[in-house]
């Protein structure tokens, strides 16, 4: 007998929101924007008990219309910008008219940061499923960096909007010039700019997405709370809601210390930078480099860990994470590595999205191997 | 008896498209582009006897569709990179199909510089009649610095488009916007991009646009020429020419010596700077600030000519015009200064594209007052 599990469709409710906030920012790798900020849109949004249907990436009809959203820009200037709230809407029924045709249902770009529950909030909006699936199972700061981009999937039509009605439609002639074409636009529209791109069939999404990212997200932000609520240990709990969810696997705490240094820069529609933690007692120090998301974590010349690898620094008592731009002298941070889902470690993969591709010259060594976990 | 004069259709033939070129360079002000390059590009397109067909605007039916074009960016990098020659009919393509109906004819956006040519260029390609306008009569910086504007026409749905096949639509909030977005993408892509912008009906360009710039330049043009071959002396030939135009009036040389100085940076996709001509055997100087054209030219604290009146520095012997990003130490020149047709001169119009509108902190003067021409 080869029973087949059955796809299943369940609700988001508001009460979801905060845990799915916390699982959001922890698979940001440090960035995606910090979702404070989203979730309270939500919370306004959906005051009065409002609900979005969560479909399973294998429900979907072979031809439904899924159209990825999320924001594009650094998130030094998301933090500050306020949203008019009007963008992401303006964005998908330009898609659909550019298409012919409405959207089945919506999805994060990725699951990481603030842009987890744009996707949600776009999802109450429009009033539409929001399939349990992203482009990357984490953050990562250009928009080629996607899985739908390894499988040769085309960024376009991609549809930019901003808080100011200004709405473009751009039609690249591949996915780096869509890259390059919405970045600039996102700097000269004030720094950060809704973004519909990678228009999916369910076929597509079905054959490439990284499934159950958005439980995957709920899962852990949960576990986070309730280690906390039980026993002030939020650390546990959250490993063990990694091992068990879909994508991803094994981590650990890399580093415990006190952040002693941190620089930033606003470059180019990029937040830039590195942070150097010193360890409790002084001696050792890990230094973490990032451009919106964290990308290498060293002590000295060994490398801990590296993108596509997730580093996410976190308060060293509750685990929220820091995403880069509230990085703070003299904060007591824990920095937690996880497994990349294992779509993102494929040599094909890691060519678009791996060291290499943020100008590390070395090749990628996956973070279990280089800190000894089984 | 009020006889109206009958709306004439002509055609522009290849012979005629080194005066038009001529006539474009010196309507530039300094600016618009090098149309040299446009030239070279038009005579390996028309080398088979092409022709194209002018069009009165007054013979134009109501609803019409007559797009203007153009090229974006900074001179500087037009007279280096290379179109691919599919940029411009593929922004009218894409034009067409977002408006849902083939254009009836084409218009230069700016008659000034290579856009002028650029016109006739799409004209051939695309198959379609050329109509005898332009938005600006001479050559402007900003896509807002256009009549269209100036009259409250919209700008939008622009799409502009560039050597790779990168095509974007923008749908902005207004036409300053509109100019911010194409700009911001013309320098991402390389410095220079064709737009498409200001989608008229054939009513709207009756009532707006500046009538027969295009027979204006190539007669401006062809006087020059014969001029030069009569008596060798284009300068008398060019003055009655701009008296007879049907848009431009009075015009003199304001200035005659050496190029001392020239100060020039390519920035935010604009060519900026200052040149500097002595009068021959020292003493008086005459300064020129440009933003691609011509702005403002003085003799110390003594304004000669302010924008939006034409400012073109012209070879001494040949009158041939030097374009901004062409001037260079040492060049004998003449400085000619011509009257801006009557519809810049309204207040309206110098509020988008007079002194103020560039930062120079002087009302608006006429050329002929300051430089007591009757």
């Amino acid at each position: 007998m080869n029973a087949v599990a059955k796809p299943s469709t369940t609700r988001l409710f508001l009460a979801d929101m905060a845990d799915l906030a916390c699982g959001c920012a922890f698979l940001g790798s440090g960035g995606g924007g910090d979702p404070q900020a989203s979730l309270t849109e939500l919370q306004v949004l959906a005051g009065d008990g409002g609900s979005v249907e969560l479909l399973d990436a294998r429900s979907l009809a072979d031809d439904a219309l899924v159209t990825p959203c999320g924001w594009i820009g650094a998130p030094t200037v998301s933090a500050e910008k306020l949203p008019s709230g009007e963008e992401a809407l303006l964005g998908l029924r330009r898609l659909e008219s550019l298409l012919g045709r409405p959207a089945t249902a919506v999805c994060p770009i990725e699951i990481g940061g603030s842009n987890g529950l744009a996707a949600v909030l776009l999802a109450l909006r429009a009033r539409l499923p929001l399939v349990d699936c992203d482009g990357m199972g984490r953050a990562f700061p250009e928009s080629q960096m996607v899985i739908f981009n390894v499988r040769g999937l085309k960024a376009c039509p991609a549809v930019l909007t901003d808080d100011k009605g200004n709405c473009v439609v751009i039609e690249a002639a591949d996915n780096v010039a869509e890259e390059r074409i919405a970045r600039a636009l996102s700097v000269t529209l004030g720094g950060t700019c809704h973004l519909m791109e990678y228009p999916l069939s369910g076929r597509q999404v079905r054959a490439t997405a990284l499934h159950g990212t958005v439980s995957d997200a709920l899962a852990i932000g949960r576990a986070m709370r309730l280690g906390r609520e039980a026993h002030g240990d939020p650390f546990e709990a959250l490993f063990a809601a990694l091992r068990a969810s879909r994508q991803f696997s094994s981590a650990g705490v890399l580093f415990e210390g006190k952040i002693v240094d941190i620089r930033r820069e606003t470059k180019d529609g990029f937040s830039l930078g590195r942070a150097v933690i010193e360890a409790f007692g002084g001696g050792q120090r890990l230094e973490v480099d990032f451009k919106n998301e964290n990308l290498v974590a060293r002590i000295g010349n060994e490398v801990r860990a590296m993108v596509p690898d997730l580093i996410t620094i976190v308060d060293r008592e509750t685990a929220d994470t820091i995403v880069t731009e509230r990085l703070r002298y003299g904060q007591r941070v824990k920095v937690v590595g996880a497994c990349a889902p294992a779509a993102l470690r494929e040599q094909g993969a890691l060519a678009v999205l791996g060291p290499a591709a943020f100008g590390f010259d070395m090749p990628y060594r996956g973070i279990a191997e280089l800190n000894g976990w089984t």
